[in-house]
């Protein structure tokens, strides 16, 4: 096992009804606040009403900032940096998805830094202040709520960064499994790979000796499988919603990852998909991951084999781990097909021309991931793989 | 699954050498503090001297209140209370096990409180305002590094008595396995048995749905069977000490029973045998707990047979599950019995005599527990069961 801190403080407030609480919860660090959100769909849904009255309830003022995209924009970010400084704002509520919360995170950041903001992106100037932000989550994937991350995409270059800072964890997330019950299936199916894959990056490790982190990385893996498809099946499924949500959250607070060196390679492989093509995050992953696997389980086979006996019940061949452990890889792809999830570039519609550009983009800062050390050819043999 | 509102924010330290860090962590809060602790043992192991240094290093100033004793007193806490406002400090250091924690958390609570402090045990008063605490710990058992609560004896009529307060979790926890590699066999045996019924507390409850939460308490429950034994037979060994730590911490910090009831049925029966009797509390949790299970397993048949077949790798027998759940409590049994613990009261030397006053004592108050509600004649039953 591996030193470790662990951390996470946010508030989590979690079941039906709870974003009445919204108003209390934010009053608790401020009077003026931006509502920041993306399109039409929380209205629809009469989520905009509830958080306004809650939020005028509660004597909180706020201007509102709508329009974030998926891959959330720089120069929405910009505008936001700029209405929070004209109208005295001091704390940013997010209500919507991870890209919702990555964008009003990175406009916290941005307020009470004279500079452009960035920079931080850059790594041009270090976080040192950030306003607080609170979330109300409507669709559980990237995690975002309780993470100390922000993956914004910049206008001009179509460059895609991050920023890191625990003073950019939201100080609480309201996760009402109700307000999930409107989210289109596939929408729900990337959601499910997105989380799947933020426990997978923590759970193939070299590190050895980490055996509770790597049962509760198995037991969330297991909720998520159990539940998906009946969430698909009912999307009205409290219990299967409920489930998701928390899972959700738990795959990326930290706690999973506690003891031992995390991968994030085919986080890195995908985001070259999904920065070129207009695929979902999560379908990328879909796709992606199993390659992965293909490639690197000879590294260490003992890893998979249990991945494939714990995770999905394959039976141990104890004289052949590979098998057992090609066994679990074939399992997690066929999951991934049941959802819906296109398990080839061809599915994602992502052609052969551009795949050894992406693969020198994704390395050009040097190999990604830790299972593996993977180099430009590596990414390219993964690229190749996921045909 | 019920709502829910989880916040766990003290920030682990976990690993080798990590009391070094302490001084650079009390700097975070305080240039005075109270350094808390029990007898001789951290003395004799150099953990002291590290402390000590490190203290010094970050030019931390400090005085000393050393004398706990397990079931910590309220005598030594007024003692504490008055030292701290002597010497103006502000922060109070506790480098032991949960006596030493809730020790110096009651000390917390009291500096600021003009009132008596025994007021806030006795629910005549509520926690409004408490100094910081930080931990080294060295012992994994009552899970207080991260808890909300302190457990408390008045020397003048043996009660035993609790508060519970967000303002009294410790700021920062300094978790390093080595330290525990000098707890005797029994010690580390009773903290694996709190641990364990800090996880089965949680475990088992009536309300449905809360797959996930089963899932992790399974996970946890899981690594300490396995280490317990290893860290018996190698009091040196660093995995099996650091996922006995690490599990203890996770047993208790609140996300194992998100979205449910808990229980503490247990836990009520045995403080009447901890408080008349000089036994370690994980020493009478492993006779009670136990008697309880068979006590109240037919009251929902199904929670038991999952736990006998997910815990503990009994074959389900679908046509009698109360064989399967019998079968489960019998192996917690055989479990404890084979980490030197006893499991009946005679083997604690508990006499029957007292048996019926106890169970009255217990349930003063009204019945305890969740699971199923335990009246006076309930918990005698039960009593009974454990002889």
């Amino acid at each position: 096992m591996e030193n470790f801190v662990f951390q996470n403080p946010t508030k989590i407030i979690f079941g039906r009804d709870t974003e009445g609480q919204v108003g209390k919860e934010t009053k608790e660090y401020a009077d003026r606040v931006l509502l920041h959100y993306g399109g039409g769909s929380i209205k629809k849904s009469g989520l905009y009403d509830r958080v306004v009255a809650s939020l005028q309830e509660a004597g909180v003022d706020f201007i509102e900032l709508s329009g974030v995209q998926p891959n959330p924009r720089l120069s929405l970010i910009k505008k936001g940096i700029e209405l929070c400084r004209q109208h005295q704002i001091n704390f940013i509520l997010a209500v919507g998805g991870g890209s919702v919360i990555d964008s009003a995170k990175a406009i916290a950041v941005g307020v009470p830094y004279a500079g452009d903001v960035w920079d931080f992106f850059e790594r041009k100037a270090t976080i040192r202040e950030a306003l607080p932000v609170g979330v109300v989550l409507t669709i559980p994937a990237a995690g975002s709520e309780t993470s100390p991350a922000s993956v914004v995409t910049n206008d001009d270059g179509a460059w895609k960064r991050d920023i890191g800072s625990d003073l950019i964890r939201p100080k609480f997330a309201i996760l009402n499994p109700e307000l999930t019950y409107t989210l289109p299936a596939y929408q729900t199916a990337c959601g499910v790979a997105d989380i799947m894959a933020h426990i997978m990056e923590r759970y193939f490790t070299r590190t050895r000796n980490t055996d509770l982190t790597d049962r509760l990385c198995e037991a969330t893996l297991r909720t998520v499988i159990k539940y998906a498809p009946l969430a698909l099946a009912n999307p009205t499924d409290y219990s299967a919603r409920a489930e998701i949500m928390w899972a959700g959250t738990v795959a990326h607070n930290d706690l999973l990852g506690t003891g031992r060196i995390e991968d994030w390679g085919s986080h890195m492989i995908e985001h070259e998909i999904s920065g070129i093509y207009d695929v979902p995050h999560g379908a990328g992953l879909a796709v992606v991951f199993p390659a992965w696997m293909r490639y690197v389980y000879h590294e260490d086979v003992n890893v998979f084999a249990r991945f494939a006996a714990r995770v999905w019940d394959v039976e141990p061949d104890f004289d052949h781990p590979e098998k057992t452990a090609l066994a679990g890889i074939e399992r997690l792809k066929e999951f991934f097909r049941s959802l819906g999830l296109p398990v080839t570039l061809g599915e994602l519609k992502v052609g052969d021309d551009r795949l050894e550009e992406m693969a020198a983009k994704c390395t050009a800062r040097g190999p990604v991931g830790n299972f593996k050390k993977l180099y430009k050819e590596d990414v390219y043999a993964i690229y190749q793989l996921a045909r």
